[in-house]
Order: C-alpha cells, then structure tokens, then sequence
C-alpha cells in the first residue's frame, strides 16, 4: 500500500514477462509482475497486461477509475508519441502492428498512452533515475541474452529517423565473423550476449574443445550463472568467451564516443550484473585501447536501477 | 564589390591555405585566400588571417571598421563558445594554446569571436546551407588526406563532453589491422584517407606488387589526381585500395547509423570529390551491407558547399 495517489503507469512488455508500476513524481510506489502468454493473440498479450496492472497494490479499492496516462516498453518498433507497437517476434501472434493505445482505452476508458522501444525507456529511465541522473547524455547498455543500448542526449531520448538510434548490439566489430541472430555477421551481439555466446560454445564443444559451460548447461540454455560459474572454475573457454565479450563491448562503447562523445556509460543487463565489475573494468580497458584520446574515455558504470528500469522509462515517456 | 555591407567574416584556417569569406544573411558573398605559414609564431599565421581578411573585396574603402564578428575553424582542439584553440600540430609553432580572440582584438578593434574544429564547423555549414539544409540530421564526412567527421543532430552542432564527436575516421575497423597516424591500427583513416592509403600502395609496391599508383607519385605525394587517374586505367592495386577505402567508410556511417539514426550522409573531401558518385555508390552498397534493416539505409549524397564550407561554416557559428 501507497500513500499516495498513483495515476501513471509503466509498463515493460517482455517475452517472457510483464512489469507494471505505479509512478509518482518519477519514483516507483508499486509494481506486479504476470507472466507473458506463450500462445495466443495480441489481446491474450493486452489481457495479462491489464491484469498485471490491476496487481498493483495501490491505495484504495480500485486503481481502474484513477489511472490518467500508461507508458509501454515494448519489444518492438515504436514511434515516439505513438501508441502502435510494430511486429514483435517475441510476442504471441505479434506479427502485424497493434494499436496499444486503443486497446487498453477499451480496458482502462479514457486513459493517454505512449509507447517505447523497450531498451530506450530503459535507458531513459537510467538517464533521468539511475546512472545518468548528474549528466546531460547517456549512453544505456545492456548485456543480457542479446545486447541492446538506448542513448540520451541533452537529456532527451535519441530516437533517430528510422527508430534504430542506439542499436550498437549490431556494430560490425569484427567483419565477416561469427553470425549474429539478425541474420549479420561479427556484430556486438555475435560475441557479448548470452546466446552469441552459447553458440560459440556449443560449436567448439563439438569440434573437440572440453569446457565447463557446455558441462553445466547439458541440454539446456546456458544461463548467465553458468557462464558465471565456469569462469569462477577458471574454465578456459568461459575466461576465453567472457573476455571476448569485454573487448567487443568496449570497442562499441569506443565507437559510441566517436560519433557523438557521450562522458558517462551504463552497462547492466543480467550477464553484465552477474560479472559485474570484473567485467566492467575489462570494458573500459578495451575502450581506452580503442580512443586515441585518453581524455576521452567515458565513465563506464554499473546501471543502478535494475528490473525496474523499463517499467519507469515507460512512465517517465510521458516526460519526454 | 558586393552590394550589402558585411560585418560576420568565417576564417578556415587550414595547414596550408587560410580562406576567410564575408557573409552576409548566412550567404558568402565574397571570399579570400592566403597561404598559411610553414614556419614561424602563431602571431606570424595571424597576421596572415588579418590579411586575408582584409583582402575581402567588399563595398567601401575599410572594412576593417565594420566588421563585428569572426569566426575561426581551425585544426585544433577548441571548445564550443570560446575564442581560443588549442596544440594544432599542423600549424607552426602553435605547440600551446592560443587566445585568437585577443589577438583578432587586438588587430581588429572590439569583434566578437567564436573558434570552433574546422570540420565541425564545416558540417555545419553543409547542414544548414548544403547538402543537409532540408533535414534536421546531417552527418558530414570529409575523406581527403585523412578522413573527418561532423555531425549535426537536430539542427546543433554536436561537439560532444571532450570535443571528439564526429572522430569518425578513428573508428575501428580491422581489429589490429593497418597503422592509422594517430598510432592505433586498423581504423577508417587507415585505409580511407589519401595518406593511409598512399602508406599501403608504397609498402605492396615495395613488397614487389606494380603499380600505376607508385609510377605515377614517383617521390612525390600521391595525390587524389593520381589516384583518380590509375583507377582510371584499371590498375589493379589502385581499384583494391579504392573499393577498400569505400567498404570501410560504408562500415563507419553504417555504425553511425546504429549509434544515432541520421537519415542523410553528405561525403566531400578531396579524394571523395575526385572519385565523384561511384565512390559515393560503392560506400552505400557497404553501408546497406552492413545495416541488419534496409529502411535504415540512410541517403548518401555529395557535399555541396566544396572548398566554402569551412568559412561559411566558422561564419554560422555566431548563429549556434
């Protein structure tokens, strides 16, 4: 229970889960949690959505009639001011845009709504609450099973003409190298996330090479803890793998400054938190190797907000 | 003689060529040129500046008297807003330092003075008056000796925390790969300017590879004219290094494009300018190769402004 009058909602659309929260003066007051249906349409989606908003356990008996604004990160294209999410592989029967907007007004009446990428209201959320709250520009990373960044500038979210401003998970940093799941080659995201790296693994596991990695996972995915647990072993392929990652990170990040020479980064993301800040100094190593400037090596920080990021960043939309 | 009285002057103060142009309602309507000291004091390279100001053939006897602002770009380090450029290796004896706007007063009466980097400010000039004056987001990039950047983002020049916004010839593209003269390996400008590129064509011609390149340069630099002409001719070595040159520098604008989303790329310079639209066409073949989403492509067009841009641009940043 709250003590105050919550009336904005954000809401971070996942594939596998929803967070909602009840925003008061750009804080936090409340958040519930549903799971994302796995089968279905685009309504089952909104269902699970409306109902992980009326979770939240907010001051009196009916937070329906004093909800004003909903904010959705979403895990698709999403035009800034829009209320339209654009096909979203990770949603059930995603595959065509749906008008967000319309969908929760028929739920919640007459309520403003605004969508977002999912990792850029993450980032404005970190930029405005988190890492970023004493500086004018952000760049947000975050490692977890793919790699995703959002950039701020000025204090306002880059969104870019086409929509893909800080996509720097595909980054050509090695040309011609290992495939990437969009399909590219030797991308960011080919070495740095969890499932890059789970398919190196596995493919140097069957041409021979032992490693607690494949060990640990068996059958199935390789978490981040496992990765975390074979590096702490000091498997070779875990400290290969992992350092690998840092360096192709770092020289995004080094890319990153040489486009539009941000001061302070945030990594997070759930392999990034699991290695923390071992992982973060390797980072900033290969970044400073890659700057001829040393006074242009930015400030490279752990993200501070954690799972509440999107569901704020979609919140503090209304902000923008 | 020009019919309206001038009272902004732009200086692009280069490591061979000073040219100052009066501009009026942000139009040059008249221009100048000197050459730029080889030896001496930075007040022997600004006494040359008031030279070549004072040269500006407009309508009255004096112009000293009426002039009332002077923007300089200068190939140094010089912060937004102020009047003094730093260390610039290319310019004699300026090894520290300088205020330039003291010493424009001094030599000029009471003139405001802003300095800004001459690519910048160039960028800025194709941004609002060439190739980018339709669209909010203009990134320039100058591919001559070496290779510049500038990039403009809503309408502003973007100079970034340590000034190095732009810097895209020093992005990494060949981990490891070639020498680039600021001592890293295997960026844009190792491969993309005329140096990096006249550095390879010398050592594989020494390595016993024949080349028109190298017969045509004998001793001497191996000029754009020359690399234009072996491409001509179809010479093996000069149309690798040329396709290289265009594949590296698609690879840098498509990662600006991951980074901030721009949807017009203006490419000058003069190799670039000699190379003309297959160049340009051989980089967008590049840059769609290296972007994951086609609508993301953005146009790739020629700067528009040639050799005017610098002052025309050091001009506008009264307007900034």
């Amino acid at each position: 229970m709250v003590s105050r009058v919550a009336t904005t909602i954000g809401v971070d659309l996942g594939g596998t889960k929803i967070l909602t929260a009840a925003v008061v003066d750009g804080e936090v007051v409340a958040t519930a949690k549903r799971s994302t249906p796995r089968t279905g349409t685009p309504a089952d989606v909104l269902d699970q959505v409306a109902a992980a908003i009326d979770k939240l356990d907010v001051e009196g008996p009916d937070i329906h009639g004093r909800i004003t604004r909903i904010g959705i990160g979403a895990p698709g294209p999403a035009r800034p001011g829009g209320t339209t999410v654009g096909a979203a592989p990770n949603l059930p029967g995603w595959d065509a845009p749906v008008d967000v907007g319309a969908a929760l007004q028929e739920r919640f009446g007459a309520v403003d709504v605004l969508v977002g990428n999912d990792v850029n209201v993450a980032a404005l959320a970190e930029s405005r609450r988190g890492a970023g709250r004493d500086v004018d520009d952000l760049l947000a990373v975050f490692v977890g099973t793919g790699v995703g960044g959002g950039l701020v500038l000025d204090g306002r979210l880059r969104n870019g003409v086409s929509g893909v401003a800080g996509e720097i998970g595909h980054l050509v940093v090695v040309p011609g190298g290992e495939p990437c799941g969009c399909g590219g080659r030797g991308h960011v995201e080919s070495y740095a996330g969890r499932a890059g790296m789970e398919r190196i693994a596995r493919r140097r596991h069957e041409g021979g090479e032992p490693s607690a990695l494949t060990e640990l996972a068996g059958d199935g995915r390789m978490k981040s803890s496992i990765v975390q647990a074979a590096l702490e072993r000091g498997d070779p392929l875990a400290v290969d793998l992992v350092a690998d990652a840092a360096r192709v990170v770092g020289l995004a990040i080094a890319s990153v400054v040489l486009v539009v020479d941000v001061g302070t980064v945030a990594v997070g993301g759930g392999l990034a938190e699991r290695l923390g800040l071992p992982f973060l100094d390797a980072i900033t190593d290969s970044c400073r190797e890659a700057l001829p400037w040393p006074s242009a090596v930015p400030s490279i920080v752990p993200t501070r907000l954690g799972d509440d990021a999107g569901a704020l960043g979609a919140a503090l939309l209304f902000e923008e």
